[in-house]
């Protein structure tokens, strides 16, 4: 035990203190895991989740010391938001009578896409938000939901995951915000200032290497050495924490061999002693057990509480299982250093402390009858996010739609609101589960949205998994009577295999689900232009078909205003803005890859296997384009290795319409003492023109963004020849600056500047 | 330099010390690097490659001060072997001539498959070495090889591959001895001690974590942590150390962001410091001239060769580049400390002084007029090999084929000689680029091996790729009208896309290369019962046809005596007795995947994609079966962390034919401080009895062989509860014994034991 607990306020340290030279052991223990207020065997569980979760226990025995956490009150059934503050204040009521402190449990929730609960706003799924490049636009869409979970009594979320996307096979790639780790880490910060300014404690997580699984498997080992993981995996945290996120939490995996929940070197020693972190580390749900039952690292229960304690997991999240009796016993029997507990409740009671729930006066949240979770303003950032997100991959000049066009709006997700949600949102993480009971906000489907403008004609095709011959003759005697042909393809979010996309819903290929890719082709035969609009949780292989497309419409899960945006797109009344936070696989493409790659990661003469995407990093089109000046630097030829650096360029609207663009600049290191990606992005400005504008962009770059793991696993600015590649995407790149970074090798630390400045001015 | 030299014989080392004194810089440089003595720039070669082959010189220019290595005057085009002989000794004579100490250059060849070489023997594949799991025999071929190349005035052989399989998808997996460390390395090292026992040098390759490259590609990025590279790369390369091994090569690859060939830490402390290698390290061919051009670890050759020189590559391969002008410019510079040019050049020097290069009466091998490289002992040991190897897969009762059976013989692969060899073979690596010039050994077709003994009718049905519906009815007609049909299906290897398997032929996904799959399923069609043989480079998906096969039969590519080798184990003359060492895909699995996983690698609840194989690590059929008995365990309940454990069974033939079968040990550790595979190989033992005999096979483990990286990376055997699962292959344990390993935990070096003892008594 050589480290001390960090040093908040005196005030502070001193009150949490004193409470935790007062408890009893089994009064600290109750403050470190959280339980379920209702039955939470309803929804999707695999049986060995429902294995991990320990005994149930009746209500009063469960509070009778205390209790850390009450997990997902509004998040594991439908509840009435007015009904659901009630029994949460009940129940509150009854934790502070219950325990000699009269300390309230800490209530978390999921809030991916939104709180995670009945009748609240379903905003765009992650990728929309990156796909928006607009940090801003979701720092408010992260403010709106925290202000609804502070307005239920809610106090954490257990947001955003900051997982960098290394295999589009994954299920649960529609829940991160793309393959940049700095662009994830700039949407992801953005998130967190938005949730913590309304006071609610934000969750990072998976804490790390989810996302690198072997072969994409939900839970599988992750392969991965300590330069990737520092370079790839870690930055958006860093971005993150330093947005203000006041709690992390586990990943399931293990790295090389070792699980995040018992690896001390990644939850203590990276975590807290070199960044800096005095949050809470929860579990991520039955980790701790999953140690036993699923990595064999621990024999018992004892052995697995021991090994995450001393690892530095504060909370064992849903319920008590390891961090109950086996860690009492654990401790009695002198196994487990009852320091170690000390450490977590202070974090623990630290936290609450902050959130008001130590107060003298403390009391919970009361219902009003009037609690809207979906009001105007909500729907409104909904659907400006949704707009902006909305991707055009390829078009022929057949989009925007005219005006009397005759539409065949086709496809297994033309006419079902469920295209528009994430694994992640209530209705389909929890909602589907129960029948007869109403969806609780309203979702138009892109059918409808699209009836509201055009004349329109219907066919399902094939649902998204099955389906039989004559839905897809029906579908082609549509389309072919129609004008234009919108076909609307995609994913059914779910988890454990009730989707197609989501947690455990992994893939084999990336080629669309069931026979959506048939439908497409029988579509095209029909000579009718055909438009295809994809709500997916991952980029799947268009390969095949995208030339003959007349457009090509990206929206992954643009939320409950999703269809509104993606009609006001088809139709000219937005323009197409977003850009693709992961490129589309090309054919004959193979996972994993993403665009983060070496040289020899990307296309080479030495293997036929061809990684170069359809859609690139970055891509996204408009109906009209902003004219891109010479792209310039204002600091000479070099870059000190302590300095900054600057490019700038003019973007200038010539058309009668707003257009919106993406500046993007990409560094390309020529040579260094470890092999790098041949680019990655260390800059982003979206520039909003107005017509006849123009539009001056200056970007600032610290030579700390250059900075990467050296060959002994330090991270270093290295002198050296680099360039600065800007553009309109990864591919699209406008102008080059060439620079010598000069001075001495750098060591860098947490310190290091990890943002660049980003001017937008008028000419 | 903190290294000194390693200590050979006192006298060698004063021998060559004396040497390297008096030499001038550019004779040291001089004998550091290979040429080719033929012009190499016929065959397959990506034009990456030939950018880094460096200025072809004239002849005299290059050998004017000594000359390191002669690169393959046999193998690089085809040569009349009396008269590549005499050619060699004349080149020779020119080198010994030109240079002030006489000292004539090492030659070498690449021999995976035999001797690389026009008219020489064609072995099976590594992949069919492993799956005879017969080392005896396997160091048999080795001798074979080594006195075949010894008798040419060849000193070095680049074989074996030691990479173990971790996605099916690479196009280098024909060259591999499978997915298990342990039998890679048990089968690499009997060719390895078969190869040195003729006094031809062995050179390890690829050192290391090549065949983990990204998504298989060839040459991509290798993401993997240090744990995964001590407990899975590693361990072949040390048992073939051990088995005598005088050269290793390093990988092209990169592990981390860093490249193999600049990488000290494994070629030096590692290899040397650790291990005690004291022969030399060669580079794979351009590597070092790739650390600039495609890992961009150096800016300059000078910098490329300084990087690799450090990091331990003592030889240039396949002609000078880096280590020519560049290091030399580095060193007079004084970029390059000249010690380390001294180092790598006593290490060359020790190794020819070893093969008698240096002594005073050297003369080169002169030609015979008889020379046969195929002479019928190689023959007959091809022969063996190749029907040791194959797999029966499957069988409903059709096989063995009935004498009489009316056989319809179709495919591919049924009637090509090409079918039987892999991309190392000389015909498919070298003789492709010849027209006209015969292939210089026998091999059959398995269509003609049938017909010796069957009335066999034959149709293509397609190519390896493409082909036309005519031909797969034509192939339907023939089957429709046999008892039997036998499809013969698979790969054309080749390099960089002249093939589906060999170097560069990575695929994108498992299924059966072009129409294969389809005519198989016109085939299956018909009624008539098939029996599909494999002639491929890497297990295929096979999973939607297995049920409907009368018999499947895998041959990987067993050489030159392949196609008698298949149809004496289709009609019965031989019992299949191979097992496989690789998994066939299941259904809907993804690569990477193997069957060395941990719990999370397998089958979970939380992933809806299934990695099971349809057919597992160590399975193989017979046409008759011993009976086992119980498996025993003679040392108790205990097994103490410096001790030895045994466990025995008896198998006994009851049927009135010879059987033979494989007994399998995987060891199983119930929980353990890092997370391990759910089974490893431990050992294995071949058992061959003849009717109404019985066997106990005794094995005999060290607790050494339970070892494993730790959590602060050090190899240890740790003390806890362990199994070891005894059967007939990874799916099929036969018996299980439950062992405490008891003590301390305890450290293991490069010391400790590698191989169980086997012994096979008659009761």
């Amino acid at each position: 035990m050589s480290e001390v607990w960090q040093d908040p306020t005196a005030e502070v340290a001193e009150r949490v203190s004193d409470l935790v030279s007062r408890m009893t052991l089994e009064e600290k223990v109750a403050q470190l895991s959280g339980v379920w207020g209702v039955d939470p065997t309803v929804g999707d569980m695999a049986p060995m989740l429902r294995d991990a979760m320990g005994p149930v226990l009746p209500w009063e025995e469960v509070i009778a010391d205390g209790l850390g956490q009450l997990t997902r009150p509004f998040g594991t059934e439908p509840v009435e938001p007015a009904e659901g503050v009630r029994a949460l204040a009940e129940r509150q009521r009854q934790v502070v009578a219950a325990n000699r402190f009269g300390i309230p449990a800490q209530v978390h929730e999921e809030c991916l896409t939104g709180l995670a609960a009945w009748r609240a706003t379903v905003y765009p799924s992650p990728l929309c938000w990156a796909s928006s490049f607009d940090p801003a636009l979701v720092e408010r869409m992260g403010a709106r939901i925290g202000a609804t979970m502070r307005s239920l009594g809610v106090h954490q979320g257990l947001a955003p995951v900051l997982d960098v996307v290394r295999d589009l096979r994954w299920g649960r790639v529609e829940e991160t915000m793309g393959e940049d780790p700095f662009w994830v880490g700039t949407t992801g910060a953005a998130y967190v200032r938005g949730l913590e300014s309304a006071g609610v404690v934000s969750t990072l997580k998976h804490f790390a290497g989810y996302s690198a699984s072997r072969a994409a498997r939900n839970h599988a080992p992750v392969g991965m050495g300590p330069r990737e993981l520092a370079d790839v995996i870690l930055p958006p945290f860093e971005m993150a924490l330093r947005a203000g996120a006041r709690s992390v939490m586990n990943s399931y995996t293990d790295t090389d061999g070792v699980p995040a929940a018992s690896d001390r070197a990644l939850l203590t020693t990276l975590l807290r002693d070199t960044l800096g972190f005095d949050g809470t580390v929860v579990a991520d749900y039955f980790s701790i057990a999953f140690l036993r039952t699923l990595h064999h690292v621990a024999e018992t229960d004892q052995d697995a509480a021991g090994l995450a304690l001393e690892a530095g997991i504060d909370v064992e999240l849903p319920s008590p299982n390891a961090y109950a009796d086996p860690l009492l016993a654990a401790v009695v029997a002198g196994k487990v250093d009852e320091k170690l507990v000390d450490r977590a409740l202070f974090r623990v009671l630290r936290q609450k402390c902050e959130l008001g729930l130590l107060d003298p006066g403390w009391r919970p949240v009361e219902s009003s009858e009037s609690l809207d979770l979906d009001d105007p303003e909500s729907r409104q950032v909904a659907l400006e996010l949704a707009r902006r997100s909305v991707v055009l991959l390829s078009n022929d000049g057949t989009l925007p739609l005219r005006p009397d066009a005759r539409l065949a709006v086709v496809g297994p997700r033309a006419d079902t609101f469920e295209a528009m949600l994430g694994c992640y949102s209530f209705p389909m993480h929890v909602l589907v589960h129960y029948d007869g009971i109403e969806r609780g906000v309203d979702i138009a489907t892109v059918r409808e949205a699209l009836a509201a403008s055009h004349d329109v004609t219907h066919a399902l095709g094939c649902p998204v998994l099955g389906g039989d011959d004559s839905q897809i003759e029906e579908a082609v005697a549509v389309a072919a009577e129609a004008d234009v042909c919108v076909v609307v393809l995609g994913d059914q979010a779910g988890l454990f295999g009730n989707g197609t996309s989501g947690e455990g819903c992994d893939v084999a290929d990336l080629r669309l689900p069931g026979r959506q890719e048939e439908l497409l082709e029988a579509l095209l035969a029909t000579g009718t232009p055909v438009v295809a609009v994809l709500l997916v949780g991952r980029p799947y292989d268009l390969s095949r078909q995208a030339d003959r497309l007349a457009g090509l419409v990206c929206g992954f899960f643009p939320g409950e205003e999703g269809a509104r945006a993606v009609a006001d797109v088809l139709t000219g009344r937005v323009d197409p803005s977003g850009r693709l936070p992961v490129s589309f696989p090309g054919a004959g493409s193979t996972q994993p890859s993403t665009y983060l790659a070496p040289t020899l990661g990307q296309r080479s003469e030495v293997s036929v296997v061809d990684p170069t995407p359809l859609f690139p990093f970055g891509h996204g089109l408009s109906y009209a384009s902003p004219t891109w000046g010479p792209v310039t630097s204002t600091g000479g030829t070099t870059w000190d290795v302590e300095g900054t650096t600057e490019v700038s360029v003019e973007l200038r609207n010539d058309t009668d319409r707003p257009v919106s663009d993406v500046v993007q600049v990409y560094l390309h290191a020529v040579a260094a003492s470890v092999v790098r990606p041949v680019q990655q992005l260390v800059a982003a400005a979206r520039v909003d023109l107005p017509p006849g504008a123009a539009r001056r962009v200056t970007i600032g770059l610290h030579a700390d963004l250059t900075s990467f793991t050296g060959r002994d696993l330090v991270r270093i600015v290295e002198p050296g020849a680099v360039e600065l590649w800007v553009g309109a995407s990864s591919a699209d790149i406008r102008g080059t600056v060439a620079l010598d970074l000069t001075g001495s090798a750098r060591q860098v630390g947490a310190e290091r500047v990890l943002e660049p400045t980003v001017a937008i001015e008028t000419p």
